[in-house]
């Protein structure tokens, strides 16, 4: 039986603010077992690139990225918000490392094709080195890793932090048995969406065509559905969707297996 | 016997210019046997805080480091500068990885005291973890160390690029036969400051009292020297003062030891 390790994906407003950020490291603190965190970062490169005069342009919910764009992720989210969480982290006893793709070449990606919509630097995922992971995980050390890959020629690339959390839970599925936790503004999905108590404990496939012909899942939640499924597909044991402030109860948020 | 490392540090200047950005990664490409990099980025952290209305402010050539400024070195040195580093040394061939001193722990520090003067979020260093290190070098992979360090209670600290060489060289010695190279605007400590080719090849300690006493050596290159000479007090081997285009050529430069 493999060793447990839990993956947790966490989006920038949950890092970016002090209150958020200092309930996210404690509970993330007290998960027990082998684990990584994987963050966003979007509003504060957006706040970083305002300040400098840098409008963000947005492409379904997607960011554009030239190359002073480009400059401004690399800072914010490989620099900034990166290293507070690292810096957290360890002062909660937690020996965390902060990694973009680039760093031992953990997470290579090529250029995302000019058609139809030209993003820029923007990298679609081509593989994760579980092992070199695997090797920090293994010593104790806690990876933190930022929405950014490289392209193995010497450019950093721009990529979604959802999409990094799928692709190293995935990877890391062939040496661990791997959780994989999206946090997100809800407790889980919803039954009724205007009832945070009606949370949906459990998803299988057969259940998801249920609850799609009901209705019950609409809109953006089917493709975050689609992708945990796809996770599972590729060898993760299960995916939770929970809300930021409930990553430490297992118990918590809608597990899709 | 134990085994070689070179300890490189480099200035700002160096990595924020494509040009020469590209030569060093050629030169430290092909550096045999372990190795570190350790590099400044002040030129690009006054560009990015300038582009964000915040003005530099320099004592005795230190940077005052407020809240505001802290964010922009933390963004500039581990992100931006760092991060590009790697990625353009994966791309010829060597395993990097980017650190500060929050990630692994391995570079921790306490505020500077304000008096004389309160530089701020300056960290002095208390310990350099070799063996955090040390596992890094053993396993082929190379460090490339931003000028930043933690104070264990979740705050980055800015440290000086120098410093953070000569301590990280320091603790290496424990383990490693350490070479610190200190890249310099110069060939190296010049028997006549007007003529590039009078670079003095050695300087031990009877040399440099000869030196200081002829006034050959003077002002700023003073204080360089004598740190170099507690470095090798330390454990360190040798210290070379070279130029950054001849950090792959063993018999350029000083060399202290």
């Amino acid at each position: 039986m493999m060793e447990k390790l839990t993956v947790i994906k966490v989006g920038g407003k949950i890092v970016e603010e002090p209150d958020t950020l200092a309930r996210l490291i404690s509970d993330f603190s007290v998960i027990p077992g082998k684990k990584m965190l994987i963050h966003g970062g979007g509003r504060s490169a957006t706040r970083t690139a305002a300040e400098m005069g840098i409008e963000s342009v947005m492409v379904d919910g997607r960011r554009i990225t030239d190359a002073n764009m480009l400059r401004i992720v690399t800072m914010v989210y490989g620099g900034l918000v990166n290293k507070n969480i690292v810096a957290a982290l360890q002062a909660n006893g937690v020996n965390a490392i902060g990694l973009t793709g680039a760093d031992m070449d953990i997470i290579r990606s090529h250029r995302r094709p000019v058609e139809p919509i030209d993003f820029g630097y923007v990298g679609d995922v081509d593989r994760v080195d579980a092992e070199a992971l695997g090797r920090l995980t293994e010593a104790g050390i806690v990876p933190v890793v930022a929405p950014l890959s490289h392209d193995g020629k010497g450019s950093m690339l721009n990529t979604n932090a959802d999409t990094i959390a799928s692709e190293v839970a995935q990877a890391m599925a062939r040496l661990y048995d791997v959780t994989l936790v999206f946090c997100f503004e809800k407790p889980g999905v919803l039954a009724d969406a205007d009832d945070d108590n009606s949370v949906v404990p459990t998803i299988n496939l057969t259940k998801f065509s249920e609850l799609k012909k009901k209705g019950i899942v609409a809109g953006g939640m089917i493709p975050k559905l689609e992708n945990a499924f796809r996770a599972i597909d590729a060898g993760v044991g299960e995916v939770v969707i929970t809300r930021a402030d409930a990553i430490a109860d297992r118990t918590a948020g809608t597990r899709i297996f």
